[in-house]
């Protein structure tokens, strides 16, 4: 399988240093480590947001560093999570006394790693909180997993807490409206074909030419049912079903939602996802106050998408909606 | 090839379905065409901007509609010309009284119907100004092509001619800054994959497991070479030393880049290469203003990136670095 990279074992080395190159004056690298953050860091006046796991999923974790989201981010291997020792340096990075918050994304290596590190942090004094998302509704333990995965309602989790930090509210309050989301999203996902790793160079799982995998996690890990290929009609219903059954909505509620691209999938076939998607959403009387389409939390060159609902009130729509300014999502008001 | 799509006849329609119901609030779509508008064309006291082409290259054209770009953007099917019928009706519904101006990426059947839309348009008293992009330096004629195509360059087009229209600039001039970008930029790409369109389902050209082809087109076009395999460096390099022969910048030049997906490559690659890019113009004395990286013109799922580099002065980069907000393009200032 042809790939534009050197040495896979520099592959995230490479990312990282071309990342940099392209954003000089928002990111900066820590030294000897895998961990990007803000230029300007530790930025006083605000909690700081940190998060970060498995390299593989750009533009997370460093895509959505920057004003209203996170301050900065570790990057693990490809699909492997970032040491405690990382995870560790990004807090003591970041932290400017207003305390940290830790999002932190529900695959064991990540909240082990992390755990450590925010115990480290915190007997030097700092203030850690931090949040597990598991928004991906396929499943309950997979590979890697206890409970569910978390996937793409993770960038939600940035967004609103980034936005409610910004605003300088305290750590126990930008805590809150992380949850608030984490309470409130759900996402599921299909694959048409297998991401394939750098290191591996062969695709991680097998999927015929007539199969797709439904509720496919975004390390490659199996899903719900895998069967024969669908319209895309019929794949958007399945994913967005499962989603709202889990979900459990009220009609006339209104959400976010994000049609998201696995890294290999052209956005004209995302858009026809999203056409049926508001059509569904609408005859279940819910109603879309904004919808994201575009690829968020990739997995490498996977075709496939994952579709994301957040139910919203006013306050997460005034931090869902308020002003960022990072490398891969950018608001204005 | 397994795509998340309905009918293959329908993809466009439901595609552009699917951007109006993302972009209820931004977009339009004219009634019986495949052209959207901004929602509230015409836009009083600015030069209209209009441009259109084949489908399949998301996000151009409709992504770049908004505020500091696109006024509208005709949609014709996967990689074929818009109707000269639907051109007109594009310059009618943005036209404002200011003018219009066109922005064509060269392809026989664009360049042919938009000029006759043109031509009907000013009969009916619009005044219209054109530009035809033609920023590919790989090849002179092609299919589908007289001259050079047009290809990545033309978004900095879009986003120049985009900022001057929107600080009340008259046609002329808008123009004058289009043709000045056009002057001033180059790209050349390469395809380590064959697109596949919704309608063939099967690659559009044959491409060996070992093997990429140097100077694609973003319709699968020939290039320039078809070699084995190279390094995401070498690779950089080939397509970076073509572009610098053909723009022949002095030592200290300062100048924009952009490293574009090509719908089926992740992001890591694009970082990647980017870092290299980076390197080897600093290795040739010139300065990188500013450094965008990921998908702003695609070929439906084709695997492999294409490099631009445009000379930038202080009028350019003060248009370029303009605010803009469209889907696909938002910057801040």
């Amino acid at each position: 399988m042809k790939k534009l990279i050197n040495d896979p074992d520099d592959v995230v080395d490479e990312m990282l240093e071309g990342m940099v190159a392209a954003y000089p004056d928002r990111l900066r690298r820590l030294p000897d480590t895998q961990v990007l953050v803000r230029g300007d860091v530790p930025v006083g006046g605000k909690v700081a947001l940190v998060t970060g796991g498995g390299s593989g999923h750009e533009p997370t974790h460093a895509g959505y560093i920057g004003d209203g989201m996170l301050d900065g981010a570790a990057a693990g291997g490809v699909f492997s999570s970032p040491t405690a020792d990382e995870f560790e340096a990004l807090i003591d990075a970041c932290d400017a006394g207003d305390g940290v918050l830790a999002i932190i994304k529900n695959y064991e290596g990540d909240v082990m790693n992390f755990e450590t590190a925010i115990e480290l942090a915190e007997m030097e004094g700092v203030e850690v909180d931090s949040v597990v998302v598991d928004d991906d509704v396929a499943v309950e333990d997979s590979l890697y997993t206890s409970g569910r995965r978390g996937v793409c309602g993770t960038i939600l989790v940035h967004k609103a807490a980034g936005a409610k930090a910004a605003e300088g509210y305290d750590l126990s309050e930008v805590t809150r409206v992380a949850q608030k989301v984490i309470d409130n999203v759900g996402t599921m996902g299909t694959a048409l074909t297998s991401c394939v790793t750098p290191e591996k160079g062969e695709p991680t799982f097998d999927l015929g030419d007539d199969e797709i995998e439904l509720g496919i996690g975004i390390h490659g890990e199996p899903g719900t049912e895998r069967t024969e290929t669908m319209s895309a009609d019929a794949v958007t219903d399945k994913l967005t079903e499962a989603v709202l059954d889990d979900l459990d909505l009220d009609s006339g509620q209104e959400i976010l939602t994000i049609v998201n691209g696995m890294g290999g999938t052209p956005q004209m076939e995302l858009f026809v996802v999203n056409r049926r998607l508001q059509e569904l959403l609408g005859e279940h009387g819910l109603e879309t106050w904004d919808a994201w389409v575009g690829d968020y939390m990739t997995s490498l060159d996977m075709a496939g998408a994952s579709i994301t609902v957040c139910a919203v009130d006013d306050e997460l729509k005034e931090l869902l909606g308020a002003p960022a300014d990072t490398p891969a999502l950018t608001q204005t008001q």
